[in-house]
């Protein structure tokens, strides 16, 4: 039920995409409602299947849908996307329907209940495997069980929060050689 | 004892510098030798104290100094170092001497053993705090008990790891007006 533009993403090369650390949208939905937040704390815990990590302040609306319903979709935008992504960031899903608000296109995800976000390049859909530290630090462990990817968008620049609304833009690529993975 | 031309960096601004997802380096010290290596799966827990979580894979030499001493530095290097980042990244403390090996400046820190490593353009000194989930995902929480800037290395742009030696240099920076801390 996917959009017929998406691509599977093999889950071998997700951390490819969390390492170098973007700023990520992450989508919830609960209630029959989905919802959508911004978010720059997260990395990666484990290549395959591929674990991450991420910080979901129990002050946001998308903690309680996130520990309860235990899944989510990550959604990574690349530059363009950075006046919205601060926007979506700058308001609650308590009192907004941000996917209206800002006209974001939902998707249905394969193997979750939240929405994939069309416009981003990337999607990754999670599911928590552990929130024992949810409590104390806000801290979720998320397995990835699927991930797409948009062919059209050919070598994205993503953005990396630096606070308060700053933000580099990836620039020059480098490759070195490198026994690492 | 620090290196005259390091100043303090205020601890509320250290999730500025970790929260964009550079690639970083890692001392520790045990048994009177100091080692560092090269890590990029890290990500903020909280503003102030500051809080970080990283990853330290087991089959690291560092995973064994880190969880006995409790202490380490998180030294991060500007583009101009990406060659050494990896090349640290490519050999092992167990057999090699890396400080002497790359050349490296060693400065002591001011509040933990592991050495500041001169060349990055900030020196973040770290406890150990919580090491309940470093068996089931080599996950360390992190204090940030000081930090260091280098005022002689503006503006320095930091590098993302894709994978593979493949790095995203930052590029330009954008500015929006942001709610968001």
């Amino acid at each position: 039920m996917k959009s017929p533009h998406l691509a599977p993403l093999p889950l071998a090369k997700v951390y490819q995409l969390i390492e170098p650390g973007p700023v990520v949208l992450l989508t919830t939905s609960a209630g029959g409602r989905a919802n959508v937040m911004t978010m720059s704390w997260h990395m990666m815990l484990d290549f395959e299947p591929p674990l991450l990590a991420c910080i979901v302040s129990n002050r946001n609306h998308s903690f309680s849908a996130l520990r309860r319903t235990k899944e989510c979709v990550i959604a990574i935008p690349a530059a363009r996307l950075a006046r919205l992504a601060v926007k979506i960031g700058n308001c609650s899903g308590r009192r907004v329907d941000k996917f209206e608000k800002f006209a974001l296109t939902p998707l249905p995800a394969r193997r979750v209940s939240p929405p994939l976000v069309a416009e981003c390049f990337a999607n990754l859909e999670c599911r928590v495997v552990d929130a024992a530290l949810a409590s104390r630090y806000n801290l979720f462990v998320l397995e990835v069980v699927q991930a797409w990817r948009d062919p059209r968008q050919k070598n994205p620049r993503t953005i990396h929060h630096r606070g308060y609304g700053t933000f580099a833009v990836d620039g020059r690529v480098i490759r070195i050689a490198s026994r690492m993975r």
